[in-house]
């Protein structure tokens, strides 16, 4: 079985912690299981080994997500960058092209496909097993995950259920008597995860691509059909079929309903007044966040900004926040992660920005240039090694290293590095960076400079 | 007449914009006439010179408030540092000896003694000329100002007025009954503002002091007692008189009595959402601050933290606030300011310390070393000027300083510095800073390195 992860979403809806880079899967704010805290990707990840399923997994998404999935996820986790967003049946298509020319999947074997982010017992993932048991059995083109309603929503697409869990129709978004009609007769909720063997979708990809070669895939990507799996292969399939889950199942998109699965009342550096009142915190900032009688309140400080917000308005704060142009002011890397302190525009137009970058020991950054920015670091902690246009030297606390612009350079850590960074660059920084390749050891060893990574 | 301001108090009640060093009377969050803002220090300076009052005026006030002060007032308002902190009676005679032996006041004249943070009309300073008059009219020892009652409060000092303005008694906190019968006797609150004439005050600091003279004062002033003025000297006068003043007159010394005042509903980068009821909010970072469907709250947010609180809660502050130890994170100086951006210890007990700092143009820091610390001074914008063991050199943007322990230095500005500062130090930082005369001018113009300044 291989597992495909669909990773998208850059929202607002949990600002000021998920940005444009930082979606609100990668947020660290749901308890594990040893007291600290895991993302909801990491949640699924861990449900995933907990339900017993040994299966590749696939993540596909945008290149904005790929330093916060490495940060998250083991090595072991294949990711698939879409050269664009182009919805769920490209993004599938695009998958399967990888497992079956670059992973070498067996075509007969099952593909489940599930949005990266549900908020689900680990029974969800028990129930792949009988969805792979059912993919094999043929006589499915596709199996669908039903959830077991716990009310007649509208805001859901029913799966009507005939004999022998095949699926006999679908209902998007019924009223509410409809709804109820529905539930009466066994209707199920569709959460968006499907199985099916490589070899029914590779037969439908060969309609739309004129090779199925990864590589031809990601070419003509833009030639796709931008449309969602569900029109797009699900309803025009011959034979569906469904398999129930009934526990847990949640989407956790906004502050109030995020609020509700935490376990703690507060995240970080909170103090609580006594007089407080179903009122949740989570402070990613270094200064404290003091809370004094407050009730139905959640407040979320972080680099980005700071919300308060009465509960049941949380959910209304995308058209107050999506003005606001600040660049991120935080980002996890493949290597770390970075704060921005400041970010200032001078009268000329020139900017400075200053970062306080974290590399952690054992790992290290592309080597890089910045075209228009003047870099000074300053190594506030920790022991590593730089490069630059070449030469290497080893830091330590204390050292200053100006780099100016158009240096080719890198720093790995030995120890985690504490770094102050402060960039100035003129107006034009549109693609400032460029990346190259460099290999630590094979010049550490050599001392030459050729190109090998 | 002069008029010495009793600049004190370090509380956290206005956590997290007032701390140690930064006390409620410095920040600026009283509308000015000028469609701007100013702190309650500007505000009573601004409105002695509206009520054509033509007084000289001294601060007494505490070293740490040194800074702040002549950052906000102008230069010809003379300071009188109190080598330590003793109640008012000591300030008052150390005020007083320096009126005497440093400006060589007339002893006839009249001495006005107020707090520096009364949040009153214009007609309180008026007042003054009355209170001035009564003092050269002669027959009354100290003249005390008497703020019409409002309400029979219970935690006021009342004055009992006789004939002619003549006090007959006081009655300190009486409880509410008691209260409505003085005030039916005319009886008014003290607010502390005291008028005398220099000659009567330096007669009984005599019984006190061997030497009138400033520095002697100084010298010996833990030998002067640690009491009140009110008790020390008015209780014990022989002859009292009070004047009316019957304007507005608060303490602002809790987040809501002082956005009771605020104009505005928010201060700084601040989204109100729509549905937001007496809301005030307070935004001192360069992040934003987004508020939805609150009701009663006070939102401020600082260097130093982060309160979020009910408005009739927010005068509890000082338990939950006053064990946080972390240093003050913003410090207004005569030359600038500075904020600490990060502030951290590692595993061995070095610390880093990174700050932005503000120096405005024309102004120039100390000439100091650090014992302890290593800096490193990154260029952001603007020009200036750093001298490092009495070695001159032009600063721009981009520049990159890097300043060893034991050296001496100061940078001062030609037009707004914006800099970075990295600072590394061993565990031991008690006594760091140790400061030099130096004459910018002067070693300019003969490259020597004599000591003047």
């Amino acid at each position: 079985m291989n597992i495909v992860l669909l990773s998208g979403g850059s929202g607002k809806r949990l600002w000021p912690l998920s940005n444009e880079i930082r979606s609100k899967q990668f947020l660290k704010l749901l308890s594990d299981e040893d007291g600290g805290h895991e993302s909801m990707v990491q949640r699924v990840y861990r449900q995933i080994a907990k339900a017993g399923i040994n299966a590749d997994i696939v993540v596909a998404t945008s290149a904005t997500q790929v330093e916060s999935i490495r940060g998250q996820l083991p090595d072991d986790v294949d990711i698939v960058v879409e050269p664009e967003r182009r919805n769920t049946f490209p993004a599938i298509v695009l998958a399967a092209s990888y497992l079956e020319s670059r992973k070498k999947m067996d075509p007969e074997e099952t593909v489940i496909v599930l949005p990266v982010d549900p908020y689900v017992d680990v029974e969800y993932f028990e129930t792949f097993k009988t969805m792979d048991a059912r993919v094999q059995q043929g006589g499915a083109d596709i199996v669908l995950m039903g959830i077991t309603p716990s009310y007649p929503s509208e805001k859901y697409g029913y799966i009507i259920p005939g004999e022998g869990g095949r699926v006999t129709g679908f209902k998007e978004k019924p009223d509410e008597a409809t709804a109820r009609e529905l539930i009466g007769r066994g209707a199920l909720w569709n959460a968006g995860v499907f199985a099916f063997s490589l070899k029914y979708l590779m037969g439908i990809a060969d309609k739309y691509v004129q090779s199925r070669e990864f590589s031809d895939v990601i070419a003509h990507y833009a030639d796709l059909k931008k449309d969602s799996f569900d029109y797009e292969v699900v309803e025009k399939a011959d034979a569906l079929a469904v398999v129930p889950y009934s526990g847990a199942w949640k989407d956790i998109g906004t502050w109030n309903t995020l609020t509700e699965e935490m376990k703690e009342e507060s995240i970080g550096d909170v103090i609580m007044g006594e007089a407080c009142v179903n009122t949740h915190v989570i402070n990613e900032l270094s200064i404290p966040v003091v809370v004094l009688g407050t009730q139905d309140l959640v407040v979320a400080a972080g680099q980005d900004g700071i919300l308060v917000s009465d509960k049941h308005k949380s959910s209304y704060i995308k058209p107050h926040v999506e003005n606001i142009d600040k660049r991120p002011m935080y980002e996890e890397r493949r290597w770390g992660e970075y704060k921005v302190y400041d970010y200032s525009q001078y009268a000329d137009g020139t900017k400075s920005l200053t970062k306080h970058v974290t590399i952690n020991a054992g790992c290290a950054q592309d080597y890089h240039v910045h075209k228009y920015k003047d870099e000074v670091i300053t190594v506030a902690n920790g022991q590593g090694e730089l490069v630059v246009d070449g030469c290497l030297m080893k830091l330590s606390r204390g050292d200053t290293i100006s780099i100016r612009r158009k240096q080719k350079h890198a720093i790995r850590a030995f120890e985690d590095l504490q770094l102050i960074s402060v960039q100035i660059s003129e107006d034009n920084t549109e693609g400032d960076t460029e990346v190259f390749d460099w290999s630590w050891s094979a010049r550490a060893a050599e001392g030459s400079d050729g190109k090998s990574q």
